[in-house]
């Protein structure tokens, strides 16, 4: 498995966003948010309340805007053509200011291609957008980039396979450490603590998660359990397993960047008749996904036949959620398995696929299984057990 | 410690941004941004490209509206006076024509107060802005909410000096487990992981530190570790410590959404005369900004402060980064103290202090204390020690 991606790909990458953007004719490229920024340059930064930008002129000259402190890290660990900096936020002078005399000074204006007007206004920050700095017509290059992000490269795929192997690692230890009268906390710490060791020493010293201190792998419930695992996005508590309960689990596991995801249905002892027949139609429906998941159809239809599916089998009452949705660099992308999304799916697109049934009083089952999008179908990257037997806690 | 924020607190907090607003005769409220939801309402949910909002009416009738999964869950455990909702984004109908129904059906139009003109476009999100929904005028609610969540009440620093605890308690176990041969990632996976379990243990079953299944302690350096403890913004990587190394740590506990920043330098066997005297001045330049920090006097004069004893200990060369920021909710929040920021000091503000001294040879040297303004000046929160020698790791 390769280190990241290369930087022949990001070149290609940055050259196929020009061909995108070429039509609108912008004098240069202004990219603030991270996902974006990493996407191009492979430059991961904390996003915090001081700007940072990728700026590329018309010529293709890359040049990293980032706070001073940066400077010195951009240059070991990225490469850029040019490195510029301001001194901080809010600063004596506003960074965005100091950002629209660099573009001045490289000839990016009139008309700039954009992902937004201006730095996103997270953990405080706030500043005049890029078109009131700058006074130049903004293009928006976010729909390019997404429709880029969307079909992954070989090397890409090869990233997200290796994260569903440690997703998979880590929810053998949360189904192992799952007991009744433990509790959702003590059994997802631990698997995660153990899966992350265990993936930073396989990967050796070269690992990057992405970046937090303890990147690795982490596992656990989000509060889906019992009753509540029919709140599809439960919020975490330290709640007790006890006999009876019925689970639904999520794994992470980030390989420089790029993320799978894998989630299953569980029960703590033997499932009631009820837990059977909703945990099969589960089952049920996502194999229509897989069946309908091919290059040329629609995002739509595949969400259509899963639909199709709960009213055939008089279960539309325990529809919840969409299908599923794009990943990578981000744990949700575009497209959407969705009936709202257009969307034509091609080979190298890496989507999860989950329809779950859910019935508030009993709760809720949901596999989540990551797959690619092939020559001729598709192929799943998440390889991790889908029948109940195997999926049932001892109590 | 109160579990959390009560509804009495909410209730306040709503009606000052109501009064703060007044001026502007909006017909209604509508945030978009988690933290500010959180903040007003005490609501958490998981932040996708599916559109939440918290809708108030100038009465203020307070109104969630979540895609159609989350109704069940937002009535259990949250307290709104309406709960309302979409079927799935993107799908058949756009969430924020929903939305804009919604909100007429309330009479909210003509002009609307908004945190931002519509939902952020994250993890692949689009859509129209509210005005465009709308034909209403947004007026901008953001500065307000910045104003209002910088004045934290006494529950709120109870919960930040309850998160300093385990921070400290994190942090004893980090240095514990730093030793020459092993690596960052094993000595801050461990550290997080014990201080983690002990917390959940001592906070007892209803512990709710956020969003993730594993919240908790974390600790780490972030691969500020050796020559690239000078970079402020490392990114982790699977760093060996070895003898001579400097490192500046970091922690994390969230506690009701609550943080406290408690960040050390520190050197791994005996420090060389150099790193001494670069430490010296980091001590130095933290207690003048300690020394500064009262009510009446503005953020940039403290970070002045700072600059100055940089300046007439000849050591300018060595300055990197403003000297700290607000933190509550959010890691990072305003205002900062720094040149730039004109905010006077108030009691209630929690502030981080950490002026760095940074060596691109030698390495960083950094402190981070969280401290609240009080009525005649201020109180440490994190309680760790802040001399060398108690920061020396054997060697």
């Amino acid at each position: 498995m390769a280190t990241g991606i290369g930087p022949d790909e990001l070149r290609e990458r940055r050259e196929r966003l020009r061909a995108a953007m070429a039509d609108r004719r912008p004098s240069g490229l202004v990219v603030f948010d991270q996902s974006y920024v990493q996407y191009l340059t492979r430059f991961s930064f904390l996003a915090t309340e001081r700007p940072v930008a990728y700026v590329e002129g018309a010529d293709g000259e890359s040049v990293a805007f980032v706070p001073e402190f940066e400077v010195a890290r951009v240059r070991a660990e990225a490469a850029f053509d040019r490195v510029e900096s301001y001194i901080e936020y809010p600063g004596n002078e506003h960074p965005m200011r100091v950002l629209a005399r660099l573009l001045d000074e490289l000839g990016i204006r009139g008309r700039i291609a954009a992902d937004q007007d201006g730095y996103p206004g997270i953990l405080g920050y706030e500043g005049p957008s890029l078109s009131e700095v700058t006074g130049a017509e903004v293009v928006l290059a976010a729909p390019a980039l997404e429709a880029l992000m969307a079909r992954k490269s070989e090397a890409e795929v090869e990233l997200v396979r290796e994260s569903a192997r440690w997703c998979e690692h880590a929810h053998r230890l949360l189904q192992e450490y799952t007991r009744p009268g433990t509790t959702e906390a003590h059994a997802g710490l631990r698997a995660g603590y153990e899966a992350s060791l265990a993936m930073i020493d396989a990967l050796g010293p070269e690992y990057d998660g992405g970046l937090s201190s303890t990147d690795g792998a982490s596992a656990g419930y989000r509060g889906q359990i019992g009753a509540r695992s029919a709140w599809a996005h439960a919020v975490a508590h330290t709640i007790e397993f006890r006999p009876g309960d019925v689970l639904v689990s999520e794994t992470s596991a980030p390989v420089w960047g790029y993320n799978a995801e894998l989630e299953r249905a569980m029960v703590v002892g033997p499932p009631t008749d009820e837990m059977r027949r909703h945990f099969d139609h589960m089952v049920a429906a996502q194999r229509v996904a897989f069946g309908a998941l091919r290059p040329g159809v629609a995002c739509a239809d595949v969400d259509r036949a899963v639909l199709r599916y709960f009213e055939e089998a008089g279960i539309l009452d325990t529809w919840s959620q969409h299908t599923g949705h794009a990943i990578g660099l981000r744990n949700h992308e575009a497209p959407f398995l969705d009936v709202g999304d257009p969307t034509t799916l091609e080979p190298g697109m890496v989507l999860t696929v989950e329809p779950g049934v859910y019935d508030s009083a009993i709760g809720g089952f949901r596999h989540s299984d990551t797959v690619v999008v092939t020559e001729d179908g598709m192929e799943i990257l998440t390889d991790y057990p889908r029948d109940l037997e195997s999926l049932t806690i001892p109590a």
